[in-house]
């Protein structure tokens, strides 16, 4: 970078990698507001290269052909660029990309939240060892600043929980399913034809999605390096428009949530369909909106809300670090460096060993007995009961039966609901949901 | 500040003018958080004086009676000092304190709201010149990171409007006024009993803390300095409990806002009770809690939500300001210079050149023409009527005419409550207020 004068703004150069929705969108910010943005803050950004997979590929936005490459190593080793901003998303060549332009003395932005998940440590120790910086707030909950407000925002605080609506596509098919009474299925369809899912939803819908962004904000809410494979990952595929509605009945909406909680013994990570009680902040969040709720033990409860995805939302968080990045490392000195933030490793629990409110709903053969079998094989298990909810049903076969608990251990419910789904009054196997206050 | 060795933590050195609610909530996260604050950082901060009124003054916290002393001025000018930390409040002495903190080579941190609403851009200027940072995230919302999303993520956007409920005493008040349908004073001593609310409570109530904060958050969101008497401000004293019922029927809440819209003109600035329709993410905001809603053209709608006053939240953002500058600024060259964040100057519009609905509460005669006297006044100004309740009344002398009207401008609202002021028909003075969607 050339160091900055006081009459003369900062040159900072970019490579971007990747020109799909999120790059066209970056590009549109530093093409359009090229002006304000070096009014604003200083700093002039200048586009040196941009790697895409076709250079005659059409494109909604006006590309210069001599700033187009498919060789995207290329960008990562170009001695111009001081910023490559990985916008191609996955691990292959992400990764590559990535730890050559560190390697390189490039810092580093990427909203790539499959590769910090899953790679992260690698990626991280890389940056520090070269001094250089990675910006990733576009890795989660797309324009809502929440890495910056962990990072920084909440430093001297400890985080013992949060709960995130980390995953738009989730939260709009839930939002259409309990509004509609619809199934899993049509809002699915739905939300194709309105572009908030992928033809290929199963990133999305099954959960994994939600996982990677849990991991990459677990890590710095609990200052650990996280085992992403620890993480326990329930999709929302299989939720049953029944279960929303008695769940409605009983005061709760059903979210799927990312959950991290602190324990001494460890970590407790998991992506699950949760229900939430009405009164919730996190309840009321609807359609394609992101929303992370945070508990700090200085500064207390807080909700961080916004849109999770997208063109703009993603290109705000992706401008947002690289104006930090520009900013902060114009002193010139290389050898400048702030203190590095330290990480532990903090075992992660398994799912047994995590302790949680359960939705569960029985399908028992209307006749004498079964009720009481359930009660009294929960209560074996150590497993009290909140409420109990029978249903009327006009179907001949079987009966729901909603059970709310008080907090029990998962290994608890796993091993009651065992004894109780191979018995002989119960026709289905048990739906099981956790619930969190 | 000691230069940073890979092995040997940066230490900078913190001198803290003010021990009440906040600062002691400082003095006991560096008691208690020392050596995890080090380890998360990299960072050992050490507190080397702390100014007070009194020395020999009873403390809910223990402090070493070496670290005291009541010269604030000589902390100021301690040359071991990097970062002064203001919690005095109020304008003088802590204007000075500051001021020289600054020429004498230290960041400042502060949570004075008042002094940076009403003499910000000296004390800005004053840093710039000086090449020295100001942290000022605890001065608006207490532990929310707000100042910093402003700031630094949101920072390729265009800010085009926000509303935020700052003020928790207020919304305390509010609150317990439309649960309990009480009124403005019995909700008063109420609070004032809870702490909540100071034995003056003035500053809170009647919107002037509020006006500070839109000042502070107004000059980031639109990057201009701010004349802070033009802000237009009206508290909550005057708010009746029958106004918060009728809103209610209405299906809207009444909340203390600061509004700040961008206009092609100029700058809206507004501190009033405001009718929100219960969708709104800020209708729901209860009990002492903050919430900004920042419409930003990248980003979308986004919400910040949590404890906006209170010893631990507000230390939070102290924190947060004090590691921050500590950990950017230890390169050791005090050459080494972000560029500058460059600030306009914006018109701030007059409250008759403003824009608005209202929610306009007539009291009138019950006989034929006064309703028809009304309508045609508000037509000949140009006011749009959206709807009419007429509300029935057992008292003998006059009923209430609600009217919500759509957007029409202030100056000829101000000119058609004149005249129907002053009309026979008409037994009250007019009760007015803006609704905001």
């Amino acid at each position: 970078m050339k160091k900055s004068m006081d009459s003369q703004p900062q040159e900072v150069r970019l490579g971007l990698v990747g020109l799909g929705t999120v790059g066209s969108g970056v590009f549109e910010i530093l093409k359009n507001q090229a002006v304000s943005l070096e009014k604003k803050t200083g700093v002039r950004l200048i586009l040196q290269k941009i790697a895409v997979r076709s250079v005659s590929k059409k494109r909604a936005v006006s590309v210069p052909k001599a700033l187009l490459t498919t060789d995207a190593m290329s960008v990562a080793l170009d001695p111009r660029v001081d910023i490559l901003i990985e916008l191609i998303g996955g691990i292959r060549p992400a990764k590559e990309i990535i730890l050559k332009a560190l390697s390189s003395g490039k810092h580093v932005v990427t909203a790539n939240k499959a590769l910090l998940a899953e790679a992260g440590e690698e990626i991280f120790t890389a940056a520090d060892a070269n001094n250089r910086k990675i910006g990733f707030e576009a890795s989660v909950c797309g324009g809502i600043p929440i890495i910056k407000s962990l990072r920084e925002g909440l430093v001297s605080n400890d985080i013992s929980q949060f709960l995130g609506i980390v995953n738009g596509t989730c939260n709009y098919i839930l939002t259409r399913m309990s509004q509609e009474g619809c199934d899993f299925k049509t809002a699915l369809v739905e939300a194709q034809a309105k572009g908030y899912a992928e033809e290929n939803p199963a990133l999305d819908v099954d959960g994994v999605d939600s996982a990677h962004k849990l991991a990459v904000l677990a890590r710095l809410a609990f200052r650990s390096a996280i085992s992403f494979k620890k993480i326990y990952v329930e999709g929302i595929r299989g939720l049953r428009r029944e279960d929303i509605g008695y769940a409605q009945e009983l005061g709760y909406a059903i979210k799927l949530l990312a959950v991290g909680k602190k324990h001494p013994k460890g970590l407790e990570l998991r992506v699950h369909p949760t229900l939430l009680p009405n009164g919730h902040p996190l309840a009321g969040v609807r359609g394609v909106y992101n929303a992370v709720f945070i508990h700090a033990d200085q500064a207390g409860d807080q909700l961080f809300y916004g849109r999770g995805a997208g063109k703009k939302p993603t290109a705000s968080a992706v401008m947002s670090d690289v104006l930090d990045i520009a900013r902060r490392n114009v002193s010139g000195s290389q050898r400048a460096k702030a203190p590095r933030l330290n990480f532990d490793n903090k075992k992660v629990l398994g799912i047994e060993e995590t302790i949680s409110k359960y939705y569960l709903r029985f399908q028992v053969a209307d006749k004498p007995g079964v009720l009481g079998m359930i009660a009294k094989t929960l209560g074996q298990n150590e497993i009290s009961i909140l409420s109990v909810n029978q249903k009327e049903s006009h179907a001949t076969k079987s009966v729901p039966v909603i059970i709310l608990t008080y907090a029990a251990a998962e290994k608890n419910i796993r091993k009651a609901l065992k004894v109780i789904d191979a018995s002989r009054g119960v026709s289905e196997k048990t739906i099981m949901m956790r619930v969190e206050s």
